[in-house]
């Protein structure tokens, strides 16, 4: 089967190169912008991707909504297998893709989507069949992972280690995305909606890495704590809850050994127990990888049932301690169950919160000007 | 489709339980011995099984060689997809059953016999179409694992934590098959036949945790490092390098956040690079968990195609330091980088060594009715 290639960038090239090595499958033609077909597999019609009875299948690593969308779903109605690393695009309009590909019997898969490498939704969505998944989520983002480690590791300061990660390649010039949450939040989506047949569009909470300072590190790793941003997800009733936070956690936790820009994965299934997965979260080959996988799921397991719909996140059933500092001035907003004075900070350990408590606290403070770093207590 | 499951001890009444529960699938026929039919689901006779016609799939969870040999190559040669729990039956018979699969055109699937509900070979057996894998391996053995962490975690001695575990169920009334790496290597075996279609059948070096001592944990724990029993394998030239040993690693590898009965299973991918599993390695449910799942992988990519042969395995070319403690007249027997006295015994860490090497070494010493424990430093 022939499986055509939209967008050849990073991820592209790699997709490209490797259909030359898996078996049943081949190249076929590249879709590229008009006027940048400078090689002869390299076309610039998603017309005639679509006219061509021998392309199978199609991997679409454009990344964005638009035009991927048109394209993609051009593709099902063409009778093309669809698989794709682009999360914004499944998040937003993943319902729709997969509804597509159900009226003409092909498949819709996005493992490269959630984890890079980590085999995390192509698993889940076998586990989610025959067992029930208690929770999931985990290390979904390694630009903030890599930064985070490297403030821990090296004890640099949050500035210094944003210019390393965007030297490496590994953060963009504007790293809102990674940074404040959303590149997680947009794969505890998608997880959400393998595992439950549900996708949350609104009412996450949603606090990324943007606050926490080279003295912030000094302090909890005094505790012994490692510090991670973590995405979690579960069933909440008939909704989920899916929000993204920092998280403490102690020497030895499976989160502590996840270094670099790795991710991990991991879900509890009611008989399977809690199962981890751990790979690279980014990159060339690592994300082809996932992507060429997935073609060797072509008419198995959907991803996105016909059960799947938009639900809004409920996050008021989740509640635990969490490590705060803030102005001395704020201390009344907390029930600390231990806390002291740092200069003209507070740093301590509340009383367990409900996360979306803590999340309009912080977000309070901030609207009257003040500062806050917070992080659950694992 | 219906599924016959071939067994009823602890996995098989979780397969059974699973079943009910399973899209796509039912509960068919239980295959007990003679005299055990108590309930109407339960049958004596492998025969009625194989010509019901109901009956798509057979779960095969009894364990040992025979008579699951019989069984399943009667279930396969009447059509019947096989998926089995099974590794000894695999790692013995596994070659000539996946034939009969292929020529009447069933799938035979067995990610259930290496690493309980870790989804290993599943995940390996898609990743090696399309990507090299350069390495494979973990902690494949939940019983010993169990014992190495209440040994380090608790202080306690070997025979100690082997009285627990088999109190606990974790290991059996004879434990040689788990606590001399036996069990571990079988599970290699099968992951190198998977990766590689190459099933190593001899030329194994082999190693188990029978001779740590509770002052063994001491020293090296003194020196920052944590034990884990680790299998290894990859290619190495016509054949595959496959061996069992004690591994030390340093705080913050992810081998020392797999704690009690847990498995880490890993493998590196030209492409993929890292992939790290972890999950329950035995156990009634995690175990059906994985059984189950094999289920939805019926038709699709085969663990063990038409390619695959038997090979000596070859553990020339992997070459490590060790952490070795040994009588001080054995001394001349090593090339310590850094040893000194303890008592009658010498400890040190030796310059790279063959692992062959090592093994013939503490097996020359134990001949001589010598004492030594020895671990590769990761």
């Amino acid at each position: 089967m022939k499986v055509a290639v939209l967008g050849f960038g990073t991820v592209g090239v790699g997709v490209y190169e490797m259909l030359a090595k898996a078996p049943g499958f081949e190249q076929g033609p590249v879709l590229v912008r008009k006027g940048k077909e400078d090689q002869p597999f390299k076309v610039s019609s998603m017309e005639a991707i679509c006219a061509d009875p021998s392309v199978g299948a199609v991997a679409e690593v454009m990344g964005g909504v638009e035009p991927a969308n048109t394209y993609v779903a051009m593709a099902l109605r063409a009778g093309k297998h669809v698989v794709t690393s682009n999360k914004a695009l499944v998040a937003a309009k993943g319902i729709e893709l997969a509804a597509i590909a159900r009226e003409h019997g092909v498949s819709f898969l996005f493992s490269a989507a959630c984890g890079g490498a980590v085999p995390f939704l192509h698993n889940l969505s076998i586990a989610a069949l025959s067992d029930t998944i208690e929770a999931l989520g985990g290390i979904l983002n390694g630009t903030t992972n890599f930064m985070l480690d490297a403030m821990q590791t090296e004890g640099k300061d949050y500035g210094d280690v944003l210019r390393q990660a965007q030297a490496l390649g590994y953060a963009e010039a504007d790293p809102t995305a990674d940074v404040s949450g959303l590149d997680a939040l947009r794969k505890i989506m998608l997880a959400c909606a393998v595992a439950y047949d549900k996708l949350p569009v609104d009412g996450f909470a949603r606090e990324g890495i943007e606050s926490i300072t080279a003295a912030d590190v000094t302090d909890f790793q005094s505790r012994g704590l490692t510090c991670r941003l973590v995405t979690s997800g579960g069933e909440a009733g008939e909704s989920v809850y899916a929000y993204v936070e920092p998280v403490l956690f102690p020497a030895g936790a499976p989160e502590c050994s996840v270094q670099k820009n790795f991710n991990m994965a991991k879900y509890r299934g009611e008989n399977a127990g809690s199962i981890v997965l751990m790979g690279q979260g980014a990159g060339r080959y690592p994300t082809a990888s996932a992507v060429v996988r997935d073609l060797y799921g072509i008419g198995g397991v959907p991803m996105m049932t016909e059960r799947c719909r938009e639900v809004i996140a409920d996050n008021a059933s989740c509640v635990h301690p969490y490590y705060v500092r803030v102005a001395a001035k704020d201390k009344a907003l907390f029930a600390f169950a231990e806390c002291r004075e740092d200069g003209e900070n507070l740093r301590g350990v509340t009383e367990p919160m409900a996360v979306p408590v803590m999340h309009a606290v912080a977000e309070g403070i901030r609207k009257e000007g003040g500062s806050i770093f917070f992080a659950a207590m694992e």
